[in-house]
């Protein structure tokens, strides 16, 4: 089925404890779409860069087969620019430049195209953008997913609150779920955002791994523990383009499609911070991904046997 | 098989935001030998309390099948005692009162009947008093199980060594494995733990779950999400006692089972945090036992096929 991804496409600069980058490419949008390129062969982008976006970027995307009819490219603009700095521990950072640049006014356009999407994917932007699209669309989806983070919260509460209305899938951090919910308990806090509209809550933990609750249903998924954590940009998007892009590939939202889908994530998530931004995930093998996945299965599989 | 359990038996005084207790029966010997019992029926304590000690407490632990001929019972010196506080979030707390009184000086005999044990859990003690114990064994055990803390890092770090060295099984929490190894990865932590001796890592992390390392294999078990954790308490050491009383009472030290001992542990350490103190866990039935393990499986199973 195809899939309708919308979020930022900009560029990063990073820092690490591992080294720096100069201008690299990034953004929700980039991270999430390359990721589900992995799965489903129909991922249509919406995002917005300026004239300084490099052409050479553009056609990588395509070669993953991403329709970029929907990337608008504002002559004369800057494209939107994020420069940050990791603490050792690489579970915190600095951020050192923000410059929205088109994304102040970013209105995304739906082509013609991408009408029939069957799944959508609102990566993280403000929220009232996050909307305009669900809007845009005439038939609605048949699931919708949002990323937010805690900015929104802060600025923004009542658009957060209208648009999280609107979607199936919520995928936020274990801090931002405490932040919505006003809960410390991750359970208590996650039948609190249930209540506001989505049907399903994916709670993302870092190295801590993922857990997706329903009504009714809890599972959980860890992270795969690695030697080094190289570059941390773009884990979550990753894991929601993985999540999302096997959804759409297999067209089936039960909650055990959901399961194996969030370890697919995990496994995405888990390439993506073995070097600085895409550069693992724009070479990836299918053989790799399966390997990957095997490994989570190994983490967690036991047998129990009742006497 | 028979399981020797050494460790502090004690008085708690604990205060979390759900309320606070008077002196009450606490200790890593306490709940490592009480969550055992739900296994093991040989569980043979050493231990020292004073005469200030209540009757009741022992004869409880009797009633659990807990062995007390090796608890040495002080006449005029007072027990172990500590009380702290518990922070909003549970994960932090402030130690109030720390007075070590009849451990100061505590000499673990080894009763006659308790030589022929096979599994050995050694409670978080002073790591030259945890090795006088297996020194006073005239056989080894077939499993010597170590649980330590950071205290000991930072006051006998050559005994600590030494004793590490000794054991099969070494079990600690993600910050201590890395203020022991230097590293921040805890794969690399646990590399460096495992060349110490040791060939089983067990790293606790609280809500986080636990990971079991050996030299080629990695297992991760999921803390269960709880609504409530009321008093974190003992949990660390009841998931000790759960892990090994398994052990001991499947008498199966491969890989595999020590998965499963794994999750036995967590479901133990998953009710020991319900209820203040040992409150909860003195009186569980194998039914509810079976349940919460059932429920450790709904958390983590999937399914992949590949296609």
């Amino acid at each position: 089925m195809s899939l309708l991804v919308v979020g930022s496409v900009a560029f990063d600069a990073l820092e690490t404890p591992f080294g720096k980058t100069d201008k690299i490419i990034g953004g929700s949008g980039t991270y999430i779409s390359l990721s589900a390129s992995y799965f489903t062969k129909k991922t249509n982008l919406v995002a917005v860069v300026g004239d300084d976006f490099r052409k050479e970027d553009i056609a990588m995307m395509q070669q993953h087969g991403i329709n970029t009819e929907g990337l608008q490219i504002k002559e004369g603009e800057k494209s939107f620019f994020w420069k940050g700095r990791y603490h050792n521990d690489m579970n915190s950072r600095d951020t050192l430049v923000t410059e929205l640049n088109v994304l102040e006014h970013f209105d995304p356009l739906v082509p013609e195209s991408y009408q029939d999407c069957q799944y959508l994917m609102l990566g993280n932007l403000a929220p009232a953008v996050q909307r305009t699209l669900i809007e845009r669309l005439r038939k609605r989806p048949k699931l919708i997913m949002m990323d937010t983070m805690n900015f929104w919260m802060d600025v923004a509460w009542d658009d957060l609150m209208h648009t999280i209305s609107m979607v199936d899938v919520l995928s936020i951090n274990d801090a931002e779920a405490r932040q919505l919910s006003k809960e410390y308990s991750l359970v208590k806090a996650a039948k609190k955002i249930l209540a506001m509209g989505p049907k399903k809550l994916i709670i993302k933990k870092g190295e801590h791994g993922a857990l997706l609750f329903d009504q009714d249903q809890i599972f959980f998924a860890p992270a795969l523990p690695l030697e080094d954590v190289f570059d941390p940009t773009g884990a979550g998007d990753t894991f929601a383009g993985g999540f999302i892009g096997y959804l759409a590939a297999t067209n089936d939202t039960s909650f055990s499609n959901m399961k194996r889908a969030i370890i697919y994530g995990s496994a995405m998530a888990s390439f993506c911070v073995e070097k600085f931004g895409v550069e693992r995930l724009v070479s990836l093998k299918q053989a790799q991904i399966d390997d990957r996945v095997q490994e989570f299965v190994d983490l967690v599989q036991f047998e129990i046997s009742y006497a």
